[in-house]
């Protein structure tokens, strides 16, 4: 893999809070930043050297970005994969497009997943009516219906009750026949993630796992060290991200979402989902950790050492999500001691939207 | 005092690593920057929403520039008192044009520190050679003739030694005529600095004062604590730092340099220099305070309450400048576990050219 100097140019797919993110921890390493978005106003644009207005399927312009850059990373996973190919036919992609491929639609990536020996939630692919129905019938009640592509924060997810009328032809029609996926409930204590990183020549570096708390499918909270997982679960926790980061050939932060099991007395782990770039999860590591995991996408995309990922001093740390209204309590948060504060500046506070985060650490 | 609301609008005046740092900083509360600088290859460009490529007497474009932003400030003292006073004149600038004035005239400086009955190095004012015969005959050598304004980094600045031929004429020659000063030699021990902030509301804020090793004039590393310094004397620096932030009802962040004298085992501080901006001294505070010399100014800038200047988990730091070729030495910086390496994005690592820095924070 070849080694981008500082001075080079760093592209980026996608302009919202992760690009803007990414492009700071670049920038000091002496970057130079050229963002790529469909949408003038992107948060990302604001703090790169370059931007460029474009539709994700616009091909001259990729084509123009990607000439222009010495390596091309992306924000988000929903990038149509031909626009990954046509990318990567211009300037190294990393993470590269069979990653993308494989991790941006469920059902090849529980697949995927399951055939590297670690458990998933059980799941069926359904495009019929007569699937879903065949479906519920194996994995059974409760069970969530997902589009197997381009969901996130709860888009696209239709819970199906344990009990109570499901009609199926219904269900299928709201998600407008896209192809989707039953998946079976596994009833969890808590949600976890490991964020980590992998360098083109195999190194790998797991941040600790942290534990999450969603309101209304939307990352609310953070914590690490996770309470109440045992070391042997972390470690373990830590193994999956690395199997499935090798398996994937993978250059590039990554994190892996799973489910945190307790079955007499004794914890497992089920694989949810995988995101091919750096996460909401990671936020705490900006002053949590010795490396974030945005300077951490950095190195590994462009070829360089990675960093340490230890926890600052050992310290506990706390990550907030501050969406829609939330954000509007600046003053205070600014006023209170050792809360580090980010606001990720977009105009509108729409309800949902990440307006920014706060992180505090805890001695 | 007005205060800015995330999304509003940060001028800042000067386009170099410390513009580039404080708009990163601006950048991760959600504000707007816009960078004035003649050069059109300025660091802080790229990390900014907004610039203007602009001499600092260009009316016009001064205007235009304070008219389109909430708050104006600078990145360094060697704007011209005109400048500033344009620009305060259509948006609130901080530091003050007064403040600045004081601050940027070696001889002002220091009649100003003395009033406030802190003790600095005799000085005399020197514009003829017969001046500057004058001046030794009274300070005694050596001694060293600096001009009065626009010095930095040894720049403008030349011993007088205590042996040996002294042609006042020549040597006056040398700085084409520009108002001088000539200051006695002080005895130290040790360079420290305290960085510090003041807001408007005369709340104070000092970092723990710092020692500082040059090489060449130009500041090579930095320690905190400082090494040797008594506790009373460090509460001392603080306090002759916050009696000058006083005295020039100040607004952001500056930095005081002193000399440690010890005598007889007891120590004494001697003011050098005030600089009235973020400073070289204070960027161990990125990693190494729960609050950077960054977000402290624009915190301050913008009417903010201040933040927590406290040193992350207490731990001792260090801060080494990456000077001209240094910087090449960046891929093995990068692999030092726990060396937080900033570039700054210039092109060219001129001999003396301040390239980058680097932090390690030590348990």
């Amino acid at each position: 893999m070849r080694r981008i100097k500082p001075g080079g140019r760093l592209g980026i797919v996608g302009g919202g809070q992760l690009g803007r993110m990414i492009a700071i921890a670049a920038a000091n390493y002496g970057l130079k930043v050229h963002v790529l978005a469909p949408d003038g106003d992107s948060p990302a644009f604001d703090v790169a050297a370059e931007h460029t207005v474009a539709a994700y399927d616009d091909a001259a312009a990729l084509e123009a970005f990607a000439g222009r850059v010495d390596v091309v990373t992306y924000e988000f996973e929903n990038i149509p994969h031909a626009t990954a190919q046509r990318l990567a036919a211009r300037a190294p992609l990393h993470p590269s497009a069979a990653a993308l491929a494989t991790t941006q639609d469920r059902l090849s990536e529980k697949g995927f997943v399951n055939g590297l020996g670690i458990p998933t939630a059980p799941f069926r692919a359904v495009d019929t009516s007569a699937d879903l129905d065949a479906a519920l019938a194996e994995i059974g009640r409760p069970a969530v219906l997902k589009t197997r592509r381009f969901g996130y924060d709860g888009k696209g997810q239709q819970m199906i009750r344990a009990e109570g009328p499901c009609d199926a032809s219904a269900i299928l029609a709201g998600f407008g026949g896209a192809p989707c996926i039953l998946e079976g409930f596994v009833p969890f204590e808590r949600e976890i993630s490991v964020v980590a990183a992998r360098a083109a020549d195999g190194a790998f570096a797991a941040f600790d796992p942290c534990a999450n708390e969603h309101r209304d499918h939307i990352l609310a909270s953070t914590h690490v060290p996770a309470p109440d997982l045992a070391p042997e679960t972390a470690a373990e926790a830590i193994r999956i991200a690395q199997a499935i980061a090798e398996a994937l050939d993978y250059v590039g932060v990554l994190a892996v979402e799973m489910f945190l099991v307790v079955e007499g007395g004794a914890q497992r782990l089920v694989v949810n989902e995988i995101a091919p770039r750096v996460h909401n999860s990671g936020h705490w590591t900006i002053e949590g950790a010795l490396t974030s995991q945005f300077a951490q996408h950095v190195r590994a995309v462009c070829g360089w050492p990675l960093g340490d990922p230890a926890r600052v001093g050992g310290m506990a740390v706390e990550m907030h999500n501050l969406i829609g209204a939330q954000a509007d309590d600046w003053a205070r948060l600014l006023a209170q001691p050792g809360t580090h504060l980010h606001l990720y500046g977009k105009g509108e506070a729409r309800p949902g939207r990440k307006m920014g985060h706060l992180t505090r650490l805890k001695p």
